[in-house]
């Protein structure tokens, strides 16, 4: 990809960082869940970025999406390879500039990075939850945040900003909880999952029960579903590219070969960047939390829950002032979605803001360097930051 | 569906129907594949409807794609729930008129509905194929279907006609056998893959290659991999679809019940249909075939093979008339790759009409009822059987 992006704006690191850890909800006093199940004790795995000002006015909460982690800046140690997810966003003098705000990126409930998910000890048994966990929503990741926030003495929220099912959360802090939020930024994201985008995630979800050893979710001592997992990560991940990225990246060129093998090995170098994205994709990532998150993404309907199917409704009662952005060619989240999104704000004479990005990269372009998207962030945070009392 | 699309257009069937079994490449006279390799003994399923004319100026040759078979019209017995797969574009008075045209319809190489493919016995073993089976191609596939015109005696077929990789083997008809081919009516396809065509159907073949029965190829005798080739099917069925004929037929709305389930049961329609396909699919096809089948689409390539790379060139050996359908809504082989497929032909100066079909239905829509394709398909047949010596 690395020739079609732009890579002069990663500018500094906000260095070595460390992951922590917020425990709550310890029994008697769990968590009531949206389906009414009780969940607890709770844990949280999150990261700052910046200092919190004496006054707590500058607060940014970044969302992570499917298959993130709280690890969005920055190094665990100076030696390692990789920064974190978004660290070309979240550094000094970047589009979300460390230098001014204070960020904060906690692992999503129901996750396997750190914070409470089915791959937990469940304190009932000993053993992980495994299918024992509760389905958890949308709504609860938020809670779960809340109870973050409320525990580092965060009262208002500058922003809340985030892609994908990261773009989820902010619109449902946006409803649940509009006295807290200033500004919000949904980027690549929807009110609810078209037909499409529930087919892709439950065609990924039977790839990962299809698999003998997930063993109905309980696999934990023995062998994982693997196999499952990486089909339902390679279907993911044709969803995060477009017709046109995939063209320009992949094409019909060949892999390590000069013609076709007329086996059933990868010819295509498509075909072996989706199988390496699937294997990679395994050692990191629990199979049960990819079903969980997947049916949160699934169940979650800001018109529904919010507005009585009416999302005019639904954004009625929030009182944040938006940066709406999608991509010409994300069609999981296809721009229409924003724009009916941004349509419902402004009838309720939001302060609303709208990009369509024009990018090739589909889904997946919100992850990539942009200066358009970094510019326009950096403006959008500073603007509500002068303007908030 | 039912509510969205045209059926007043059935008209009559053809009746009763019976399969045919055409046998040759009897060793030591094999037929030499592309990839170099010797196939034989070949049995090609076929069909006919309507009668060859004494002048055998009337033939018309229809492709199934990737799941079809031979059965393209009629019924194998009046009581038959169901017709053959175009039964609403093949019968008498219909957009291929059997009144006037002979047709045929052969089960494709590789298949698994009475044509010789991987779950057939090799000779050599005594026991099914597998993965033994060569890779074959689209050219061979057609090879062998030439082998059957050969040997009903059709030398000129007045028209090719088929969609998606029946289509394929419309324009692989165009370029190897030039002078048989008076007229082609390539539907929904392509002259060769996307990598995002080529990303889905890998897939699909790695959920097929996951499921532990499947063995390797190797599971006649035993438990078949219906589970992998389940999945492999609903990743097919959420392309041959689009977001919007989605959003049409299941939206958000739930299946049997009033509320979210909060597990991991089928919560929404689109869910329900893709499982039931699924399920609905390995009790008919192997799953050998759709690795075979869907490889030779992958491998197609009509520029690569006849044209060092250049369709202007590849187009420029044909001698057929051309009616080529595309759909607005299909996104497996979109608009764009029938556009530049028209570009090339019109470059050679040849004889084409170019037909983009207002459609919701996706890439399937070249299998529903639809008036505007029946009467362009009847228009174009009759006039390039009367311009026919």
């Amino acid at each position: 990809m690395s020739e079609y992006i732009e890579h002069d704006i990663d500018g500094v690191s906000v260095g070595v960082v460390e992951k922590k850890f917020f425990n709550f909800a310890e029994p008697p006093n769990q968590m009531v869940l949206e389906n009414g199940k009780k969940l607890g004790p709770i844990t949280i795995a999150y990261e700052t970025y910046g200092r919190l000002d004496p006054e707590k006015r500058n607060a940014v909460l970044v969302f992570h999406a499917l298959s993130g982690d709280s690890h969005a800046a920055g190094y665990y140690d100076p030696d390692d390879p990789k920064p974190g997810w978004w660290d070309i966003m979240v550094g000094p003098g970047k589009g979300i500039d460390t230098d001014k705000y204070f960020v904060v990126c906690s692992n999503i409930l129901g996750s396997c990075m750190g914070s409470t998910g089915p791959c937990s000890i469940n304190p009932e048994t000993g053993m992980p939850y495994g299918l024992h966990f509760p389905v958890v929503t949308i709504g609860d990741m938020v809670e779960a945040q809340k109870e973050l926030m409320d525990h580092l003495g965060i009262e208002k929220i500058l922003s809340v900003v985030g892609g994908s099912i990261g773009g989820m959360q902010v619109l449902e802090w946006c409803a649940r909880y509009p006295d807290r939020v200033r500004s919000a930024i949904p980027l690549a994201t929807t009110t609810r999952h078209s037909a499409l985008a529930i087919a892709f995630n439950e065609v990924g979800r039977q790839s990962i029960m299809a698999d003998p050893n997930w063993n109905n979710g309980d696999y934990y001592a023995g062998e994982k579903p693997n196999l499952g997992l990486a089909v339902a990560r390679m279907i993911g991940h044709i969803t995060y590219l477009s017709d046109e990225s995939m063209r320009l990246k992949f094409g019909r060129r060949l892999q390590d070969k000069s013609d076709f093998s007329f086996n059933f090995d990868a010819d295509f170098q498509i075909e072996s960047y989706l199988r390496y994205q699937g294997k990679k994709f395994v050692d990191r990532f629990d199979a049960n939390s990819f079903l969980y998150i997947t049916k949160a993404a699934d169940y979650f309907d800001l018109r529904k829950q919010y507005g009585n199917g009416s999302s005019v409704e639904a954004f009625s009662k929030t009182k944040a002032k938006y940066l709406v952005v999608s991509y010409t060619s994300d069609w999981l989240y296809p721009t229409y979605q924003s724009r009916s999104m941004v349509k419902a704000m402004k009838k309720n004479g939001m302060d609303v803001s709208f990009c369509e990005i024009e990018a090739e990269w589909g889904h997946d372009a919100f992850l990539l360097p942009n200066r358009t998207l970094n510019s326009m962030m950096k403006g959008f945070l500073e603007r509500v930051y002068n303007e908030t009392e």
